[in-house]
């Protein structure tokens, strides 16, 4: 049974396809893409676990992960008034309050608000794009959730250094034109790259996007994963796209 | 027409299937493999320019390098003084010694070898494995050719950094589980990595190589390929690894 929540102009409610959930979304500021399933399913959750998103949107990362983990408690922060009126609408929706927590904030400013090694995973979907100079309208809400316009990559990688416990685990999505930039940053935060899956829309195509896995002070030596291929050569999802969306 | 040379005990002399080249062999000490025509495929070859390839081993880098490209002059830098006896002698076999010279010497002391920023392009195929602590004998030369003992991957990188002129092009084929290792030290170094290319043995099996591309003082953003698959479903070579091999 759903809690009775009130839609406002622009929104719409979309199937989870999983234990029933839904999500308000607004086409307007972000809607979530195949990059959030994907990430939900790479990011291990253990039975018990608590995780922050960082950069959570509409949410979708929080309530993907309540359902398809055993994680114990699930923290989306963001930055936009309007994703998380959103984000906590689709919480109380589903009767996710008491494992879902919405709170509005700056990545930057993590400090202020959490304790230090606080959480056992961190998960992030940030913008991808770096370079927003060239934009119509940086205040924008899709352009802030597309161009590291409030949120840098070091600012996420940075933030999630200072919030995992010693072993705790990072998951990113993000495109593979980045990887320098993605490794770089992690080991110069102590968090070590452990495992990468590149995503490739078909089989012998360059992949589009990448996840990671990284361990706080773990030691060297990454385990590079056979592609992710998204579609098969009728242009349909592979089986193993299909499980993830359809279970 | 061939220049005859000498044949010592437990060599062997390999067809190399281009321009009707030759290189002698000796198992006892290290046989080049896929990783290294992969390599002289992959490294981009300007005409007139000079290449330097680093732990050189039998001098199958700079002799396919020649074949394949219009560069100018091609050098290879080796530790081991009976890999250079062979390498020099498959040079002289196959009459190149006015495109070709092999040195003796340590990539730790480039420094006292050669002039800062003298090369437009340094390859290598370096050992892979970072631990040597549990080998029989550290002193074989298949060890030496294999794991970290008398050059580290750092070694490689910093002598790069110094050997190529601004703009310059670095290739490197390594293991893919040390991608973290590779990619911070390149940057660090200033060798920044532009292209990337991961070897699978099959679809939808983990990469077991990579190729990397690395550009001397050049910006951000790098370009993950499509993988390269060596063997199709029947085992046999792809199209594409046949041409590779036999053009």
């Amino acid at each position: 049974m759903k809690t009775e929540i009130e839609l406002k102009e622009g929104e719409r409610i979309d199937d989870l396809n999983i234990k029933g959930y839904q999500i308000i979304q607004n086409p307007r500021l972000f809607c979530f893409g195949m990059d959030a399933v994907l990430l939900s399913s790479f990011a291990d959750v253990k039975e018990g676990e608590e995780v922050i998103d960082l950069g959570t949107g509409n949410g979708i990362i929080p309530i993907l992960l309540e359902a398809k983990t055993k994680g114990k408690k699930f923290v989306g922060l963001e930055i936009q008034t309007e994703s998380v009126d959103i984000a906590r609408r689709s919480v109380t929706y589903n009767n996710l309050y008491h494992k879902i927590r919405i709170d509005l904030g700056d990545i930057k400013k993590v400090k202020d608000y959490y304790k230090q090694e606080s959480f056992d995973v961190v998960t992030s979907n940030p913008p991808y794009m770096n370079e927003g100079g060239g934009l119509q309208n940086p205040h924008e809400p899709k352009a802030i959730a597309r161009h590291e316009l409030l949120c840098k990559l070091e600012d996420v990688i940075s933030a999630s250094a200072y919030l995992l416990k010693n072993k705790g685990r990072f998951y990113l999505v993000h495109r593979p034109q980045r990887l320098v930039d993605i490794i770089y940053l992690l080991r110069k935060y102590r968090l070590e790259p452990k495992k990468i899956r590149f995503v490739q829309p078909y089989e012998g195509k360059e992949p589009n996007l990448l996840l990671i896995e990284a361990i706080k002070n773990a030691g060297v030596l990454i385990k590079v994963l056979a592609p992710l291929i998204v579609y098969d050569e009728n242009g349909e999802y592979t089986a193993e796209l299909r499980k993830l969306y359809y279970g």
